[in-house]
């Protein structure tokens, strides 16, 4: 079988339980190991992550933290030689400043984006200021309502463990650019967007790129996605409160339940054609 | 309407698009909020999280971490006197111990369990040795499958918003203890557990309980259970590789896509009755 050397997919045997009946069988579960993101030699944070496109998490990660702005900021990235180690090493064009106040919030963040700092008001990153209100091109319903079919279509993974979460990154023209999945639905955020930062292409302001999300919305998200530039978010699942907060300040289209027929618009509704 | 007053659930104006058609209505969103936990006068950490319930939601996060080991490690709990300014205090017994090495540690710890660690032996907690192997009632296939409708039918919020995740905690006859829900599902395992710590019940090794969740079972989720002395754990989702491990090695019931009339025996099938 072709997933015998996916990254993303374990096996283990298993009991099936169906009123009395017991089968014992091989099912294939969502790979979760910790990645190690050290960056300029020192740890800055663990993360509990699907293997595969680790290059793309840690810059994607950095970016959606504020700690690097672009390609040009990254001289490399790479898992260290022993690969069961779960380490990966970025170097950055003149390494992370190193103040002292700056210190305590870079080791505070996290791919939750917001737990473990310290402060309030750590969790609210700045938009780089030519993202908000940037001219973009609006997206069609159909276009809307298409993306989750699209994103699942892509979603080999998925098919199979019902255990990965994805994030798709689309054109306004509902083309897919790039699919990611994890088991943690910020680390497919980071890695959609990292993969386009490694390919020399961020951030996305003007470009009019939607996020398709295979669950629900929360801040965090919305934050990455305001910060990289993206004209808004589709998510099959529920958006938060916070979540719809923020892409109102931001003009950020946010569609919710899009499913079936028919979706929500939270938020950025001037994005939305017709 | 009820839900006027109810901290977990906010409204906001939404469009509704269907086909040609858009319809404006009131819709109702789960609330997501952050909340700094401040543990002896100093900040610990800020995690996403639905209001209400937060002195639960602190004692289930320290006690999970390992950093109180029950009731009796705790003096006070509760909101700084400016509700809006999202700050809980926590006062434990001694202080917590401040040594150098173990406060790097502390800070870096995360409502999701593990991100924001700086290392990856910081992981894995230690679980009380009380916990793996404790003797316990097994539970039966039939109350394994009723948990999920059980749980559901407590769940008023979810009904709707679509935005709450819930863990419910279960006696091995079926009997449902609490039941919380949050946007993350770690804080509503926490809050869970730190219901029945505030109540002077914890750990809950030898109770037999198993948590039920909405969702799918990740490591972190799993090391909650075993640290608090669970004997189990039952999914309607997906587990995870490394949850499914660690429940193998904790000797805990790990079941997973608990829907309808089967399910998925991971783990710990010796918790079974049958």
């Amino acid at each position: 079988m072709v997933t015998a050397f996916d990254p993303h997919i374990g096996h283990a045997w298993i009991e099936r339980v169906q009123g009395r009946d017991r089968e014992r069988l091989r099912d294939e579960l969502a790979v979760e190991e910790p990645l190690e993101i050290r960056v300029d030699g020192r740890a800055l944070a663990v993360t509990m992550r699907t293997p595969g496109e680790d290059e793309e998490l840690a810059a994607g990660f950095l970016a959606g933290e504020g700690l690097i702005s672009g390609p040009d900021d990254l001289t490399a990235v790479g898992l260290t030689e022993d690969l069961a180690a779960n380490v990966i090493e970025v170097r950055t064009r003149a390494g992370l400043r190193r103040d002292p106040a700056r210190e305590r919030s870079f080791y505070l963040t996290s791919s939750c984006g917001v737990c473990g700092k310290g402060a309030l008001e750590f969790v609210r990153r700045e938009v780089p200021p030519q993202a908000a209100g940037a001219p973009s091109v609006a997206i069609e319903p159909e276009a809307v309502l298409a993306a989750p079919d699209r994103a699942r279509s892509e979603q080999d993974a998925f098919r199979q463990t019902g255990g990965l979460h994805a994030t798709a990154l689309f054109a306004a023209t509902g083309e897919l650019l790039v699919l990611r999945e994890d088991v943690g639905r910020h680390n497919a955020m980071d890695k959609a967007l990292g993969s386009r930062l490694l390919a020399g292409d961020y951030p996305l302001v003007g470009q009019s790129l939607y996020a398709c999300l295979s669950g629900r919305a929360s801040f965090e998200l919305v934050q990455k996605a305001s910060v990289a530039g993206l004209a808004g978010i589709l998510a099959v699942g529920a958006p938060s409160t916070l979540a719809v907060e923020l892409a109102r300040e931001e003009g950020l289209l946010l569609c919710g339940f899009v499913r079936g027929e028919s979706f929500n618009v939270y938020a950025g509704s001037h994005r939305l054609a017709g």
